[in-house]
């Protein structure tokens, strides 16, 4: 459409004129204060990339519903902590309201919508790191709250702990005044079904909790952990983590979600990491931060580090899942040795990504 | 007493015909098979190291009768573990029967004689992590298990999962026939008095939960967290760690301890760790798995890891503790950045060390 405009003569001379300047400064040596006269200091990148589970995610068994549904919700999500740092908020605001967008919505196993533990009960999960100061706070198997991701920050700034567990996380998040819900608002026809068919199958075949979790349709049930990672403009990581675990949990099991290193690591110094998938193999792989020890120990790039954790490390264990994660540069990495996970990423651009499955 | 021997004929020209033999094995760089034949396969390292807790352990604070006693029981446990490996036990089974004896003694922290929480009951947490096939098990919250660490390594071999909970950890054990104990068997007159002395100062002083966990009499109370790493004759590697947590812990807090990555890790890629301090820093340093992938990813030492860790980054944060580790070489680090910590460690050979002081 726009054609190639003849320049005039003064733009001539005065190209000619920097290109004999530059030809000059490139002689002596001296680029340093010229690429500082040309270019004022760049904004300091940020950026913001979100996980809603990995597993199974097959488009055979997507309606373009659901799959729209999805699209929209992550990009509403990603969208959210977006907003919050290009406005020059803080990554740890920018997480915990990202986060909530998920929890909020049935469509993932955190928050409202997370699968039901051996009981019929919701068990929620959830941690939080603050790469600048390498502080951290997580719940696990809390029943009341209604923004797990609120009650790890609560327990990070509010408390003297770092891991509140059980009755004990309820009772410190009511204390905070953070909103209480009912076990009705949690629950949803979905993971009602889904808990009576995996205890109807193990019921059936006698099968031992080992053999079940191998399951196909179990996996699926392990599905939709939602995390985030946000670096500000100010150059600080944070990153969360939120969900229900796996369907029909007995013995108050805890996964890697609510803990420090495994689902949930941030360092200014290297990265941020939230991971999903199947928690016991990224609890033995401390996936979160070896990902970070990998970056800042072995110099690889964030994205080498999590491909050869996820497609290494937890593969080689028998383990599925994926992680996201930024660096303090903004590079981002969306890993994952499953068919899909749920993924969306925007950078200090507003350049939006989102994926469900492994190329779109 | 053996003086020099003068060499024979027969003797010599044999020398001299190793000489010639080597000098040609060397020219043509087949140095192979010249060691094999001299150096028949040494026997495998193996040892043993435990702790039982850092902290400010100061000589004047201590009778020499606690000295004396604290020695005895810190020899018995190590040389327990020391006999299994000494026998061709695994590590599994040395660190699981040392913990046991630190667990079932009232001087520490871990089993019976463990602290008490706000509500004068214990709260057991202990970890356990096989370096060959890095699995591991975990339980926090238990109220009934006599010895948490098998716990752990039952949730390990015996479950599909890798942490279990408060009453659900609880109920596996007593399903998987472990030894239950109600709550007058772990309660000790000196934690009775230790936690009405805390909740005193607290509702006294109407001082913060963070300014009481700083309080000298409040750290004294963490101290005794009890761990183990063995190296066996296979060459494999596993640490485990067991505690009661902090005095007046609320909210049903979760500390380092079972906590995989802070408290506890093994890799025979690299080391064991089992970790005791500050649980909230070792938690936010992710302690024991920073140090294996130091060791992996850097070349330091597990001496120079420990170092780094313990006295640059954990204390850089503000918090203070200790950790014991082997290599996958038998070399072995115990590390604190406290007055104190107890500690012992024998080696293949049977060489004792027992220290309870910084230097002694």
């Amino acid at each position: 459409m726009l054609g190639w405009k003849i320049p005039t003569l003064e733009e001539n001379t005065n190209t000619m004129r920097l290109i004999l300047f530059s030809a000059v400064m490139l002689l002596i040596g001296c680029q340093g204060p010229m690429t500082k006269q040309q270019n004022s200091e760049p904004e300091k990148a940020f950026g913001i990339v979100i996980h809603g589970g990995a597993g199974t995610i097959l488009r055979k068994n997507m309606t373009p519903e659901m799959d729209k549904a999805y699209r929209e919700i992550l990009q509403t999500a990603v969208a959210t902590g977006h907003a919050i740092l290009a406005a020059g908020g803080t990554s740890t605001e920018a997480v915990e309201k990202t986060i909530h967008v998920m929890e909020n919505s049935p469509l993932f196993n955190a928050g409202k919508g997370a699968v039901l533990n051996a009981e019929g009960e919701v068990e929620l999960d959830a941690s939080f790191m603050d790469g600048a100061q390498l502080d951290a706070g997580a719940i696990a198997g809390a029943r009341t709250i209604k923004n797990p991701i609120s009650a790890a920050i609560r327990v990070m700034n509010d408390s003297p702990h770092v891991m509140l567990s059980g009755a004990g996380a309820d009772q410190f998040a009511a204390q905070q005044g953070l909103a209480q819900e009912e076990a009705d608002y949690f629950l949803t026809e979905r993971r009602k079904k889904a808990l009576e068919r995996v205890q109807a199958e193990e019921a059936a075949a006698n099968q031992t909790s080992a053999a079940l979790l191998s399951s196909a349709f179990l996996q699926q049930q392990r599905i939709g952990t939602v995390g985030c990672v946000a670096l500000d403009k100010m150059g600080n990581l944070a990153a969360g983590t939120s969900t229900g675990g796996m369907t029909n949990k007995k013995w108050n099991r805890i996964g890697d979600a609510p803990i420090i290193g495994a689902g949930t690591y941030a360092n200014n110094a290297s990265c941020g990491i939230s991971a999903t998938g199947w928690g016991e193999y990224f609890i033995r792989s401390v996936v979160a931060h070896d990902i970070a020890a990998l970056v800042a120990y072995k110099g690889l790039s964030i994205q080498e580090a999590a491909h050869e954790v996820i497609h290494g490390k937890v593969a080689k264990l028998g383990g599925d899942g994926g992680v996201v994660g930024l660096d303090n540069q903004g590079n981002v990495a969306m890993e994952m040795n499953t068919p899909g996970m749920y993924r969306a990423h925007m950078d200090a651009q507003g350049k939006l990504t989102v994926k469900i499955y492994r190329d779109e």
